[in-house]
């Protein structure tokens, strides 16, 4: 038996998510489909993390293993004719059989996008929150700041698949203003809780539009309650962007 | 009556282009509709120029006369608020009552994207067009130079509603590579002949593949053959950005 790794893109619109689930359309199970249609052997497809119901990828990283002897490269190409439109294939290489996507990822990283003009652009209303509350750059990069480093992210988890501990380290968080109207929120850390970089956001977003002030995040950390914290922003403006591996 | 100049964007894939046709749904008809619902009154949109089906706008004009006295901060918002989701209005001005969005225009900007990845993004897959051909953008830049200027232009012209001069000035075009895998062709001329920019695209994708020299510009336009050009590219990859008037 061989382990690949997957690089994946997807356009989270018309998916209930990554995660199979019965009679939901899901990246998961339409990847898992391709694969089968090609090699003829149903694989089980271990994704770096889940991806909530309309959350875009543009580098999750997955891992199978299969006795199929396809070059990578034909791999790719064959699974991307039998994929539908809206999701991709960008690699594949063969990894160690000890390579999980899941447990050996060491950072991942996530683009929020947030629309903040008054007349949204239509182009973009799939892949980004579109707000029209006029955004504080700088006041959410300020408060963004106080959540670098390692802490206890409790107030950033929504009830969920919870894990064991909530401690993770953010690496780093910046808000950055690109083509005037958008605001890129980034945040990498070696792993996030269920709905974290939303939760996140949606923060940032109460400090962007003046209703917080930025000092008011160590006291919403501290405090370990979800309810302290903003609301989750929408999934349309999320992307996981990459995910760092010690090897591969 | 008041003479009102709107800037629109949309999102070209559900629409059968701009002009009004019967049962079809086009951009000019959902935004007439928008208006009568707000104005009761049937008014008549008069745009820059046509975009055809599958086409993008993210700064089309278009002017109309209306008796209505509500203010143009207020008719963005009430037109906005009855528009489907992939039309917008970003501005509303009031302009002299001669003022005429097509005749006056001076200048339209055009960007075609193209991507040549070989696992092209399924996010912008409705935004670009995607050849997977690997493209030489320092030949299209070479072979796009020699159509700078005042020429007759009838080799890049499709048969259809054709003008009475094919003569046009293309005052700027070029190709750039960004983000590694797409290329922006940005063409700015006083006019455009039916799908111009289109036959530039795929002549220059001829150019940008090896198939042709990028010195065979100059004998394509002198041919004053649409047979001699290249293929019409994808309406995916285009979208109309500005259009520029002497005042306003």
């Amino acid at each position: 038996m061989r382990n690949l790794k997957l690089t994946l893109q997807y356009d989270g619109t018309e998916f209930f998510g990554w995660q199979t689930q019965p009679g939901r359309r899901t990246v998961q199970e339409v990847c898992e489909t391709a694969v089968f249609e090609i090699t003829r052997e149903r694989i089980r497809l271990n994704a770096s993390g889940r991806t909530d119901s309309g959350v875009h990828a543009l580098g999750q990283v997955a891992n199978f293993h299969t006795p199929t002897k396809l070059r990578c490269e034909v791999l790719v190409k064959a699974i991307n004719a039998k994929l539908p439109e809206d999701v991709r294939v960008r690699e594949c290489v063969e990894v160690p059989q000890s390579f999980c996507a899941n447990k050996d990822a060491v950072r991942k990283l996530y683009r929020y996008v947030i629309s903040d003009s008054r007349t949204p652009s239509p182009i973009l209303r799939k892949y980004s929150w579109q707000t029209k509350q006029p955004l504080n750059e700088a006041a959410m990069n300020q408060a963004a700041s106080q959540l670098i480093g390692r802490h206890d992210f409790l107030s950033f988890e929504t009830e969920g698949p919870n894990r064991l501990s909530s401690v993770r380290t953010i690496t780093r968080l910046t808000v950055e203003r690109r083509d005037q109207e958008y605001l890129w929120l980034e945040v990498e850390a070696d792993g996030f809780l269920y709905n974290m970089v939303r939760a996140i956001a949606g923060t940032l977003f109460q400090v962007g539009r003046g209703y917080w002030r930025a000092g008011l995040m160590k006291e919403i950390l501290a405090s370990r309650d979800r309810g302290k914290a903003g609301p989750t922003a929408p999934p349309e403006g999320l992307f996981l962007v990459n995910v760092t591996y010690a090897t591969n």
